[in-house]
């Protein structure tokens, strides 16, 4: 018998109710019964997304809904701020550019944040700047951006929108879209949302509808406003995901059971416990200054290999870990507090991490992280 | 206790092997394990698409797979030649014309299949028509379009490929792309393939692949070289909807079980005893020349409101059949014999349909059609 531990920021486990909800003998999706469950979905995601306005529901993995957020917003030729402060805020740069969308760059250390002075530096220097991408907790590094800080500064610019990828962040911490000012959110089912990938949400301030009147990008299965019109009326443009989305109104409903804060409070704590269980045991954070509440990126000390640790983690603790990315493969190792974990997540995160550290040579007494993260856990 | 019965064109009902195998617990996509199950996936599809081509598999409805054709092989400005004699054949057209592909168009009659002839002479007439757009079973009508020799006349074409929308015949019957010469085949899972909706499927001939190196319409999510390279490891450019990957692997292994030929020959049977039964019962096909072994589309006889009858069904008999779309609404009702079904279902079908009709006043005698079926699948 091996017990299987999946502590990535993505996918997250996801709970034996959300799972067999799945089971559900399939309905159709033109039917008073699906678009009751339809309703309920909508009504959770707009409770987590902390707006008025429609909470679109698309059946595709994360990126299919960055993708709807610049191809319905832009046209080819116009300029985008991009803030590339990881692998997934490049992704942004990466869209654009398939679109002919001009972009201007901010280039962020990884594991640093944008300095929202930056922003507003590059705003001021390009008026024609009509979109601002970003990403609230950049997966690949660990690090939570200052949204709420950029967001004031993009605000005083009534020509620009600032879309922000919350595919981590959302549900791990706070993401008051309308009280932040926020015009595009977007986020993916396989995080904080405890469900399986092939999900994704948006939604757009009015200002960033009123953009969506003008963008002239081409698009089809991804077209927003053939969404918003049909998901008004709880169908969807296209034959939806009934199964998943069965199974994201379960999960919406352990959420708002827990209650939304509840929900932030758990995950910064498992996120406070994670750090200061790495540093008890003489680690290093890669974003220190700025973490996220849904994973904590560490470095891998001098003489440890990232594979052979993720290895004996894997093979002999059935815990699984993410690496690093790019140009931090093999520099960095990922521990999620995302979705559905708690303390003992955490616990058997930090007590296998000293496990393996141990075996390979890495010098440390066993217990050191885990009393660590026990103090803080005794909180939640 | 109400049982239902879902007897749809899609979704369709999924067998409960497969519903439960998404209550597998959720796994790591970059993992040996995940590719694996990506494996055998891929194996399955193979075979039920007979070609030696990779068929890639994109987290979408079906309409993803059909925008990821045209996106792919096209550029604004190319001339594509539709054949639209429904509602999913017209998707193409609208498809082309969001990326400002011209369009020529063959209008077929809702109910008609497609005359070759009449493609072989919109290529003669326009040599630079770049791609034919079809469906081989149009849902709407519950037509079967002759694509063999459709593939026929456009082999003669070097420059031209033929885009094949199988979404409701594939599994349904034969598709042998290879054999054939289809440039491009699409399915979505929810159809023949037993699964819910949520998974889509595309291959593409040698051919199709030379057109994606030229193709200029931008892309992102729906980048199939993108995809090809990564699908030919075993994984996928984005996090794939892993819980419905999972199922196809159990629903791909049910068909496999059963024989391709054994899956065809069901439907055949099914849909030949569904014709058999409806025009025992003096209801008129709207499609008797060339029936889809998918779906079988009936006329409502004159002074029977389709609304009424499928209430009737769904709610007195727990039975959902489909209507009539676009301007066939409230003239046709559109009943399934389309992937987990068996003669049971056609004779719950059939028999609840001979008690909605009488209960609405339509003269027959209780039991004609279910006779009519029974000689028929006595066969199966």
């Amino acid at each position: 018998m091996k017990k299987n531990y999946l502590l990535t920021p993505g996918p997250t486990p996801v709970p034996a109710e959300v799972l067999l909800s799945m089971a559900h003998p399939i309905i159709h999706h033109r039917t008073p019964e699906y678009e009751e469950i339809f309703a309920q979905v909508k009504k959770g995601l707009i409770s987590i997304f902390q707006t008025q306005q429609e909470v679109l529901v698309l059946s595709s993995s994360g990126t299919g809904a960055m993708e709807a957020a610049v191809i319905n917003l832009l046209s080819a030729g116009d300029t985008a701020l991009v803030i590339n402060g990881g692998k997934f805020g490049k992704r942004w740069a990466d869209i654009c550019q398939a679109y002919q969308v001009n972009t201007e760059m901010i280039t962020v250390e990884w594991g640093q944040a944008v300095d929202p002075q930056t922003v507003a530096d590059a705003l001021k220097a390009n008026p024609h700047i009509k979109a601002v991408f970003t990403t609230h907790s950049e997966t690949s590094t660990g690090v939570l951006h200052d949204i709420k800080t950029i967001a004031g500064i993009v605000a005083a610019y009534p020509q620009t929108v600032l879309v922000v990828d919350a595919i981590t962040a959302l549900g791990a911490t706070a993401v008051p879209m309308d009280d932040w000012g926020l015009d595009v959110v977007v986020t993916g089912s396989q995080k904080a949302l405890m469900m399986p990938p092939g999900l994704a949400c948006i939604a757009l301030s009015e200002k960033a509808w009123k953009l969506t009147e003008t963008s002239q990008l081409p698009k089809y299965y991804l077209n927003l406003k053939k969404e918003k019109k049909t998901q008004a009326k709880n169908q969807t443009a296209y034959t939806p995901a009934i199964s998943l989305v069965i199974a994201l109104r379960e999960s919406l409903a352990m959420i708002e059971r827990e209650g939304l804060e509840n929900v932030h409070r758990r995950h910064q704590l498992l996120a406070e416990a994670t750090r200061a269980a790495v540093q008890a045991l003489g680690l290093e954070l890669l974003a220190p200054e700025s973490p996220s509440p849904a994973l904590t990126a560490v470095k891998s000390p001098a003489g440890i290999e990232v594979s052979a640790l993720r290895g004996i983690l894997s093979k002999k603790y059935g815990v699984t870990i993410a690496g690093g990315q790019d140009h931090l493969k093999g520099k960095i190792f990922r521990i999620a507090h995302l979705g559905y974990m708690g303390t003992f997540d955490t616990i058997i995160a930090i007590s296998a991490l000293e496990m393996a550290l141990k075996e390979l040579g890495h010098p440390l007494e066993l217990g050191t992280g885990v009393k660590a993260a026990q103090e803080i856990l005794t909180d939640l």
